[in-house]
């Protein structure tokens, strides 16, 4: 027997557990309904807002449940990570209200909104290129001079619990829930989404929905083994990462379905939600409802969850004023 | 004794009975709260969010309860009106609820999505040039032909009523509120608001918020008679039109003070506002902000409802993308 790591997988009691630490510090997001997406689609449609949420994204769940889920003495030297954007401005908010330090690292390409908010909750950042490759081994090195402690965008049994407790809401606020449809990019949400109903509503099937330009994670659900793209190009900034051991585990277990969308399917998603629901959003929320556009069958007369996962873009620079 | 026509000034009975009228045609929009503003103006805001109401604007509250107010006969014809805009496409909304025409007149150079949206609802518009004096001579002609029953945009006691139930709500979704603020252009909003808190919360002191390009209401309530613009400029294109007899009525006698804010605070206070709050709101929104963050002594360590009158905006052409 080969000596590797044993993989912690986290329980729905890490949920609970998840849940009660960080409740002081997050919004319970509201949950909107749209007539005229419901219309459009021959569904109910139930939007989880999670870009009204903390620092503007799902992933403060995770990230505060991360942190305040140091001891004292883990949390001495602070903590570090590698990020998109939202999991960095996460956990340096997080970081920052349990006043230790935090150093991210960022692809240089990262939304000047997702930077600057990095920098206003008083975390470090360090630029790499935007690859997977890079920002592992620009990581590799803050980590060595800072010491702090990993606390990874996905991989992290700590942050799939916290960000479980966003669909467990969901489940609160809405009723007989058929389905949720999330987007996955290293699918940190989707496992959170899996754990709690897998735990708490077993017969609400679990969607993905991936652009097409970086879908891995499609094409490693159908494979049945992950398969992970380096450096992919989307509008959706948040979704180019890979799948790693544990969210594969949920995904490859629990996950129904997944679904991709063009470009030009998600960016015109994302203006529509704009301007019929009044609220603004990333390219990567709007990837769902460009899936649940193209899939009209699949989702016909279900009552379906729809989570908006975070709202920090860059206002000038929208994608549909490019070219 | 000149024989002039009695100006019916509604009370708030006419208020309860508009809200019962139009509540299954609306919705009971959320109130945000948001700790960044909170912390940068030393107030404690509460933002009435009628951008996420039907029609996308407060404005179909008023409308409604003419339409709906109709009897049969009365509504044969339809219903007219001249607007900048939100009541257009409020009024199309109500009467295609109502199954009964509707023609509206409206500037050229408003917002294209406005436009869009009246057609969407089945109004019919003729354009008219951005002038008060312009939109009424065109108007006369639009009623002469079609002889629908005007709905005026501000100065009809249906509409005022209709807009009151707004800050009804306010009061029953926030606690001991201090004053309230919304935007004013002909003040159907503002007086509205008067209303509700004469008869509820009369110690809720009600501040109107106006462009400084077109600050009529603010030099008529400093002149203590109706000045009226013509055709002012201005980036909340929803607040170009003059105080009437009706709305000048409820402004003199209860309005507790008027604020300015210039176009680039406007436009500062606007974007500033959909990145930290998530949400899509027009130009005329984010004036109320504006003001209190230029008069941080008259709302410091106060509870404040701010009204956030409407999201129509036209998404390609954002006023900070401008130039």
């Amino acid at each position: 027997m080969k000596d590797v790591p044993q993989m912690y997988v986290p329980t729905f009691d890490d949920v609970i557990a998840a849940h009660d630490r960080i409740r002081p510090h997050i919004h319970r997001t509201p949950v909107l309904t749209s007539s005229y997406f419901n219309e459009l689609t021959g569904a109910e449609l139930f939007f989880k807002c999670e870009n009204f949420q903390k620092a503007g994204a799902f992933k403060v769940r995770g990230a505060c449940n991360a942190v305040f889920g140091l001891t004292e003495d883990q949390s001495r030297l602070g903590v570090c990570t590698h990020s998109s954007g939202n999991h960095a401005l996460s956990l340096s908010y997080a970081a920052g209200r349990r006043g230790i330090p935090c150093n991210v690292v960022m692809p240089r390409t990262a939304p000047q909104a997702k930077k600057d908010a990095v920098r206003g909750y008083g975390g470090v950042i360090t630029e790499c290129e935007p690859s997977t490759s890079s920002r592992e081994a620009v990581f590799a090195q803050v980590q060595a001079r800072t010491g702090g402690e990993f606390v990874h965008p996905y991989n992290d049994a700590r942050v799939i619990a916290g960000q479980a407790t966003c669909s467990r809401e969901l489940l609160e606020q809405v009723e007989e829930l058929d389905c949720v449809i999330a987007p996955i990019g290293g699918g940190g949400m989707i496992s959170g989404t899996c754990l709690t109903m897998s735990a708490l509503a077993p017969g609400v099937d679990v969607y993905a929905a991936e652009p097409l330009n970086a879908d891995d994670a499609y094409r490693s659900f159908k494979a049945g083994r992950i398969i992970a793209d380096d450096a992919p190009e989307t509008v959706a900034d948040g979704l180019k990462v890979p799948l790693k051991d544990l969210t594969w585990h949920f995904v490859s277990n629990h996950v129904a379905d997944i679904f991709t969308a063009t470009e030009e399917e998600i960016i015109d998603a994302m203006k529509l939600t704009w301007k019929r629901m009044k609220i603004v959003m990333e390219p990567s929320c709007a990837v769902p409802l460009a899936t649940i556009l193209k899939n009209k069958d699949v989702f016909r007369g279900r009552r379906v969850g729809v989570i908006i996962t975070g709202g920090n873009v860059d206002l000038d620079t929208l994608p549909w004023m490019k070219g």
